[in-house]
């Protein structure tokens, strides 16, 4: 069976595993970043936790998973928060001529859209759309198992995509920007507004909306309008065979969900309702999907 | 050179023609469809038709452009209000026996849009995104010379995309859809209605609005606002090279489009701000982009 090396980089922890081509994870080595130790520190850890690799020399490719923009043409990060400096950096290149392998690199939430799609929730379907609600929100389009990742590495950034035009601009996102009125953030920051006292997290809020709190329950109603509308507004544009939805607010799907897809329906066409939807379904969406990235490609 | 038999089927007007792989139109012929007469009269007529072109048995492939959702998989038309007889019928299988050749089949906008992405403005692009302003509004996606038609035939209904949910709901579309904010007929009727007096078609308002009419430039404004939203939502999902525009209401480009850019630069991230923008260019591009689908499809 062949393996696949995949490489989770995020601005604390990095992991590297091995993976095999039907998705199990056999290996998994995890370090800290130390991203301010600069390129060199950070990329040759990396070489060495994919050398130490039991037998990496025959996996087939090597992927990396990194947040932001990624320019996936030049394997070159775009835009980061968490890793500046490495914004530039050949990243790809460098790592096939060190290991004389095909290297991809995408942006992380397109390499767990891309796991999933492959071997997670999404498995079997010709185009798969996967969309995160969590801290962010963001998509991915899988076509045939492959990404489309954008001319600039920002298709998917559905966050920004404005669901209402009379809202108010927040954190330097659109008017009524989907992220602004959807995310875990965004809707902890609106209950407790609402109700006028701390609320931890979106779970409780549903909870709470459960329970038959009136404020809570009108809140968790216009999340369902918004969450369906962002749906239909994705559909238009590429009518995916599947949607499939991971992230943190998937925690109290059993609170929204079933009400989402019903009014997803009533927005489209007879033709788009029999959409499927689905729960994300990998434990490790993101270190299972950069592994899938030289899979995907090299074929 | 390579050439193809390209058909734009109408409810109207059935034209085929032949077409080298540089997009150059060698030949057409035109019938009225009779699209009364049924399955058997329109389809035999299309077929006299093909064999009636020059070298016809030369030609690599045959491809279609039908108005409305079709499934491109099986070859067939999904919804059609103008050729009701011939939805579901397997055309493609039929043409395939018929002539032995490889049969394509796709909507009249999505092969306008490869005709572009191939042929026209979109030409050497990896991701074109061509979008309709005209009766109706619609798009189509190309990536790497090839449609993303969708599961169902609906990827790029954008018509029905909500851009603003506060809108009223018209003619079966939802609240604040696309079509009937920004279509041709759409800007007739919100100037007739503003202006208290009829006005002929889209043209004439932008006219008014040049000539400093109040209420025709306030329309044209909020014109302009509904396109840059509508083109940075399809943005945020595909993060296109080009945006290709054609339709009616692209004939008074010149008082509208340079804001519209400027706007949809104020709405993406910075990284999207260097897409392209340009006019659809093809004189037919309906009848070139059918003839382009087997040339996208046989490789």
């Amino acid at each position: 069976m062949k393996t696949y090396i995949g490489v989770d980089l995020g601005g604390t922890n990095v992991r590297v595993a091995k993976v095999d081509e039907s998705g199990n994870v056999l290996q998994v080595l995890k370090e800290e970043t130390e991203a301010k130790q600069g390129p060199e520190h950070i990329l040759s850890k990396i070489e060495r936790m994919i050398a130490s690799l039991d037998d990496y020399e025959n996996c087939e490719g090597i992927g990396l998973g990194i947040p932001g923009p990624i320019d996936t043409q030049a394997g070159k990060i775009i835009v980061s928060n968490n890793l500046p400096d490495l914004i530039g950096y050949p990243i790809a290149d460098r790592f096939k001529k060190h290991f004389n392998k095909p290297v991809f690199m995408d942006n992380d939430v397109n390499v767990a859209g891309l796991g999933e799609a492959l071997q997670g929730a999404g498995k079997d379907n010709r185009i798969v759309y996967y969309l995160t609600v969590s801290t962010g929100v963001g998509g991915a389009l899988v076509v045939e198992e492959k990404l489309i990742a954008g001319a600039n590495g920002h298709a998917g950034e559905v966050g920004n995509m404005i669901l209402d035009p009379h809202r108010p601009a927040r954190a330097g996102l659109n008017t009524g920007a989907t992220e602004s009125e959807m995310s875990g953030p965004a809707l902890t920051r609106k209950a407790s507004e609402a109700l006028q006292r701390p609320i931890a997290h979106a779970g409780e809020l549903f909870e709470l909306a459960a329970q038959g709190d009136e404020k809570a329950k009108e809140l968790v109603e216009n999340f369902k309008d918004d969450f369906a509308r962002l749906l239909s507004g994705i559909a238009f544009v590429v009518d995916p065979d599947i949607f499939v939805i991971g992230g943190g607010v998937m925690k109290s799907s059993e609170h929204f969900f079933e009400d989402v897809v019903e009014r997803y329906r009533s927005l489209v066409f007879p033709g788009m309702r029999n959409v499927k939807f689905a729960k994300a379904q990998l434990d490790e969406p993101g270190l299972i999907g950069a592994a899938m990235l030289p899979m995907a490609y090299i074929k």
